[in-house]
C-alpha cells in the first residue's frame, strides 16, 4: 500500500498516526472500494504539514516535477504503476509521448524529466519529449550535467493529431509535465483520438484551489465518518473569497472579516484539543501554481501592513493578491525538521499508488512559513530495510511514512472528484 | 515491467537477449493486450533454462512457495502487485486467508509462509493461517527460529463459507499455498461466496502438464509471430503419451519410441543452429508436483536401463513412472552457474507482474539434470543499483533477468489460458 520510508519522526506516534496504523486494513479497504467509483489522476504529488495535532495537504499538484528527489528504490515500483496506469488509458500504446514545462534552464527539473523518461520507457513505452516552446525548431539536445542528454522535439498538429517528427512518431498517450499556467495552447485543444494526461482543464489556467479543497472536503467528511475521527485533524478549515476587489478599500476590509472570521474558529479547535501555540491562516490566490503568492497571516494588522490596496495600482495576477478570488486557509505548522531547517513531506503517486516521497526544506524559514520558494532544497527519503525495522529505533518499527501516504491519497481522490466535477465533457471518465 | 535483477550472466548477449530487449516496446504492449484477454493467475513462479542457444520454461508453479529467496528490495513491489491482484477479486475485502501446505516442518517453508504474511498485510489485509490438517485442533504457534512464529489455526466450514475463529474471522479470499496434490479436500468444495485463489482446478490432483505446455505452445506460437523468431528458441518440443502400461512390454515400446522420434526432432534443430552438444529429453510424470518423477534420457538404451516393468510390480504414483500418462520434454542445459555449480533462475510473479527471482542451484547435478530435487540451496536475485549499471561491469549495462521475464510471463499466460480451458465452470472467468 505505502512503502515504508525513511521520515525524520522518531518521537512517540501521534494519536492520529496510532489510529491510522491500528486502522489499516479498514483504510485500504476504503480505498478501494472508493477507488472503484473514482478514477485517480495519472500522477499526483501532495505537500503535507504534519503539525503533530493534526496532519494536512497543502498543495496537490497534478503535473509532478520532482521525480528527481526520490529513492533509486522507487523506480521498479513506480514502473508497475506506470504500468497499470498505461495499461487502462491505452493498452495497445506503443509511445508516450511527454510534454514538458518550455522553460528547460532548471537543472533540477531536466533531471525530473530525466527520471520521468527512465520511468516510461521501463515500463517497454518508446518516450519521446515534445516541446510548446516556439524556440524548438528541430531535435535538441539538453545536456544534463552528468554526460547524460535529452532530445527535446517540436511538437506537431497533424490533423487530428498530436505528432513528432513528421508524423513518424504517433502516440496514444500524451502526458502533460506542463502545468499550463497560461492556458491550454492551440495545438492542445480538440484532441479527442489522443489521451492527454492529465487532461486540460487540470491546467492551473483553468484549475481553483476552492474546488480541490471543497472535493477534500467531501472526501475527508466521508473518511472520518468511516474512522470514526474528527475530520478537522486531517483537514485544514477553510473559506473561499470571491470578486475581491483590491483597487479600493472594499478588498481589504472583506479579507480581514473572513480572516478574523477563520481565526475565530481555529482558536475554537485550538482550546478544544489544548493547543496553545499561535493560530494563523493562509492566504491563497485561489488559481496559481506553486507557492506563487502564499501569505501566512496571524492578525489583520498583518494583512493592512501588506498594503495590497497599494500594491494593486501595478495590478497583475502573478504578484499574488491582486486577483478577485481568494482562498483562506487554516495554516498548519510543521514539526518536521532536517539538520535544524523547517521541513514538509512531500508525496508521489502514480495511478493510485504512493511510489516515493520527499522533504522540502528551507533554512531560512518558520514552522508557520510557506516553503515552497526561493532557496528551498530537497531530501530524498529513502527506503527502509528490514534490517533497520528490526532494530526498532530512530522511530523505524512503524511505517510513519503510511499516514502521510493516507492522507495524500485523500488529497488524490479529492483531485479526481475535482476534475470529474470540472470536466467540460463528463462522459470522459472511466469507472 | 521487469525490475532489473542480477544475473549471473557476464558474457555477451544471446541473440536471443538482443532481440528481446530491443522489442521491448513491442513485448510490453504484447502482453498488455493479451491480459485484456486473460486474468493472470493469482501467483505464479516459473523454472527456467537458458541454454545460451535458447530459453525455456520447464516448471510453472502457481502454488509458489519460496517467496522467502526474494530480495528484500521486492516487498513494496509485490505489496503493490497483491494490491492490484486482491482489487480484481474482492476490493471490499478485509481479511485474507492462506491455506498453507499440511507440512509445517520445513524451516525453508515456514519462512516462505512468514513473507507471504507480510506481503498481504501490507497491502491492508487481516491476513490468518488456516490449516488443512488433523492435527491443527486450536491455534497453534510454530516457531521460525529466529524469534518471531505464525499463528495456525484450524479451517471451519460454516455453511456455505469457510471461516477460523468460529466464524469470527470470514474472508472473502482464500489463497491457497498447498498443491492439493492428493486431492482437493471436502472442506474447500463447492465454495461459490468466496473466492479460492488459485481455483481447485489448478491443484495437481488435477492439472496436467500436457495441457500446461499445449497452452504454453498456442502462446508461443503467437508471440514468436508477432516477434518474428522461431518459436523453438523459447519452447522446448515436446510429446505427450497417454495409456502407458509399464505392467508389460507395451509401456516401454512405445516410450522408447516416442523419445527416439523426439530426440531426432531435437538433432534436427541443433543441426540447424550448428549445436554440437548432444540432445537429451526429460520424462515427466503428466500430473505431479515438484521434481518427482522427472528423467533426463539421452537414448533407448537408458530408458531400457531404467526396469521400468520391474518396478512397477510395486505401482504407486508417487515414484514416478508407474504412471499412464508421461510427457515427454526436449530437455534444455542451462549455462547459469553459480560458485562452480550448475543453476537455474526461478521467476516470481503476482498478478501479472514480475516481482523477484532467484537461483536454484545444486552441486551434484550437471547442465542436463532437473535440479528440483534434495540438496539444491537457492540464491536470492539481488535488485541491480544504478550505480552498479552505470558501472557497466558484470554485464549489469542491461537487464539480463528481463529475457526471463518475458518468457516466465509467456508461461504464466500459458497457465491462464490453461486454467481457464480447464474450468468446470467456464462462467467463472474475469474478462
Amino acid at each position: 500500500m505505502v512503502p515504508h520510508l525513511r521520515t525524520a519522526l522518531t518521537e512517540a506516534l501521534s494519536s492520529i498516526e496510532e489510529k491510522m496504523l491500528s486502522s489499516t486494513p479498514m483504510i485500504e479497504r476504503w480505498f478501494r472500494m472508493e477507488w472503484q467509483e473514482h478514477t485517480p489522476p495519472f500522477y499526483t504529488s501532495v505537500d503535507l504539514r504534519n503539525a503533530g495535532f493534526k496532519i494536512s495537504p497543502v498543495d496537490t499538484n497534478l503535473f509532478p516535477n520532482g521525480f528527481d528527489h526520490l529513492a533509486e528504490e522507487m523506480f521498479p515500483l513506480a514502473t508497475q504503476a506506470a504500468m497499470a496506469a498505461i495499461e487502462k488509458y491505452c493498452p495497445d500504446a506503443r509511445n508516450l509521448l511527454i510534454i514538458p514545462e518550455t522553460d528547460l534552464s532548471q537543472p533540477n527539473y531536466l533531471r525530473n524529466l530525466a527520471q520521468m523518461t527512465k520511468i516510461f520507457r521501463l515500463t517497454g513505452l518508446n518516450v519521446r519529449l515534445g516541446s510548446l516552446s516556439d524556440d524548438i525548431t528541430q531535435p535538441t539536445q539538453v545536456d544534463l550535467g552528468d554526460g547524460e542528454s535529452l532530445t527535446i522535439e517540436r511538437l506537431e498538429r497533424n490533423g487530428r493529431r498530436i505528432t513528432l517528427d513528421g508524423g513518424k512518431f504517433d502516440p496514444c498517450t500524451i502526458l502533460l509535465n506542463n502545468d499550463l499556467s497560461n492556458g491550454a495552447p492551440l495545438i492542445l485543444q480538440n484532441i479527442h483520438e489522443q489521451t492527454l494526461l492529465p487532461p486540460l482543464h487540470a491546467g492551473w489556467s483553468v484549475r481553483r484551489k476552492s474546488n480541490h479543497f471543497a472535493a477534500y472536503d467531501e472526501v475527508v467528511k466521508k473518511f472520518s465518518k468511516a474512522m470514526d475521527i474528527d475530520p478537522w485533524l486531517i483537514n485544514p478549515l477553510h473559506t473561499q473569497l470571491a470578486d475581491l476587489d483590491f483597487t479600493n478599500e472594499s478588498g481589504e476590509t472583506a479579507l480581514i472579516a473572513a480572516v478574523e472570521s477563520l481565526l475565530k474558529k481555529i482558536t475554537k479547535k485550538y482550546k478544544e484539543y489544548g493547543i496553545t501555540e499561535k493560530p494563523f491562516v493562509m492566504i491563497k490566490v485561489d488559481a496559481g501554481t506553486d507557492g506563487v503568492g502564499v501569505l501566512s497571516v496571524r492578525n489583520a494588522a498583518e494583512i493592512k501592513e501588506l498594503g495590497l490596496q497599494n500594491r494593486c495600482n501595478n495590478c497583475t495576477d502573478k504578484d499574488g493578491l491582486c486577483v478577485r478570488n481568494v482562498l483562506i486557509q487554516e495554516g498548519v505548522p510543521t514539526i518536521e525538521t532536517r539538520h535544524g531547517a523547517v521541513a514538509e513531506p512531500v508525496v508521489y503517486m502514480i495511478d493510485r499508488y504512493v511510489v516515493g516521497g520527499f522533504y522540502r526544506i528551507h533554512a531560512n524559514k518558520g514552522i508557520t512559513d510557506n516553503l515552497n520558494t526561493e532557496g528551498m532544497t530537497f531530501e530524498t527519503l529513502p527506503f527502509v530495510k528490514e534490517s533497520e525495522r528490526r532494530a526498532d529505533d530512530l522511530g523505524l518499527k512503524y511505517n510513519r511514512f503510511y499516514t502521510y501516504g493516507v492522507v495524500a491519497r485523500l488529497a488524490m481522490l479529492a483531485a479526481s472528484i475535482e476534475l470529474e466535477k470540472t470536466d467540460p465533457d463528463p462522459d470522459h471518465h472511466i469507472s
